[in-house]
């Protein structure tokens, strides 16, 4: 008799997941091993690829749970005050990148490299989601009281910001450069405003 | 005889450079030829590899001459203000980039990958060269008057910015989202005035 517990075939994948998940937290993503994952599993190589098709695209579901993680960990705060909302997930995405830094930059340069085309479509749909996010949460009174309008336009800005956003935090976590973890995140914040307030109308 | 034309070896360096970074302008960087361009050159391939020690390494001094070229092409015109003559290296950046797009966005996502340390040096070198120049052409009392200082922080966020500036061009050349040349870059000169005046001071 094994000690095992026994895991509905949806429990099981969702334990695989958070086991993938949970190593490539703090390592670089080529190094995940899905021998190692199945055996913490307890679970053969087989029957991992049985519930996910195969190597990749368990490797691809892995990645998908790690942008699902970033978006809900984000999620706006249940607040009248765009602007607090704003700072709350910033500190919430400040927090999560800390907390994944090897997985999460190892994840975004393959991305970036442009040599896994599905790595690159769930990292940028990630991102997509999260500013779109930022106008989809919020009214258009809202959004006018900070000068923003909803547009094509904004939106190209607000990814752009993001872009920002990842290159100040990944500089700082190498160097802070004087600035505390809160000076960083004002500046953030206080940036958006400003940088969608500038967006021509169309 | 040839008709060939007789070249130093300095100038054959040169010549070989120019062919290879005008074949990347408007190719992905991996499609980059040895041969093709030794024999546009007119030369053996053991030639070139002579003057260069290799072929990654003349890959390497061909993207480095991107680099070079996109700095001079930005360099800061003649003009007491500031503010102007960010927005005249703007313009020739987005122009640079237009004429070069394939190529630079090739070299873009070589570098973001990682996969290719010397090659995200040369690019994260020329990015540094490019954001530095801000600060070292200007005096402080022009920084100043845009509500810039020169420091640690500010460069950290220069570099970020310059991060936003590139996210937004490429997202802006696959889809101007109502935006014209002229507004892209009058927000990208404008933004970057913003932002470095919310960066705190230390």
């Amino acid at each position: 008799m094994s000690g095992r517990v026994r895991l509905s075939p949806e429990q099981r994948r969702e334990q695989l997941l958070a086991l993938g998940a949970r190593w490539i937290s703090d390592r670089p993503f080529g190094e995940l091993s899905v021998d190692a994952i199945a055996e913490q599993a307890g679970v053969s190589k087989g029957l991992l690829y049985h519930y996910f098709g195969g190597k990749q695209e368990y490797l691809h579901a892995v990645l998908q749970r790690m942008a699902d993680d970033l978006f809900e960990a984000t999620a706006p705060v249940d607040s009248p005050d765009l602007a607090f909302r704003l700072r709350v997930s910033l500190e919430n995405y400040v927090r999560w990148v800390r907390a994944h830094r090897t997985g999460y930059l190892s994840f975004m340069q393959i991305s970036r490299g442009g040599t896994n085309p599905e790595v690159t479509a769930i990292f940028e749909q990630g991102r997509h989601n999260l500013t779109n996010r930022i106008f989809e949460s919020s009214s258009s009174a809202e959004l006018a009281e900070l000068g923003i309008i909803d547009s094509p336009a904004s939106r190209l800005f607000a990814r752009a910001w993001s872009a920002m956003v990842e290159d100040a935090l990944m500089s700082w976590l190498d160097d802070p450069a004087g600035l505390t973890e809160e000076q960083l995140i004002e500046t953030f914040t206080v940036a958006l405003g400003g940088i969608l307030a500038l967006v021509p109308r169309a």
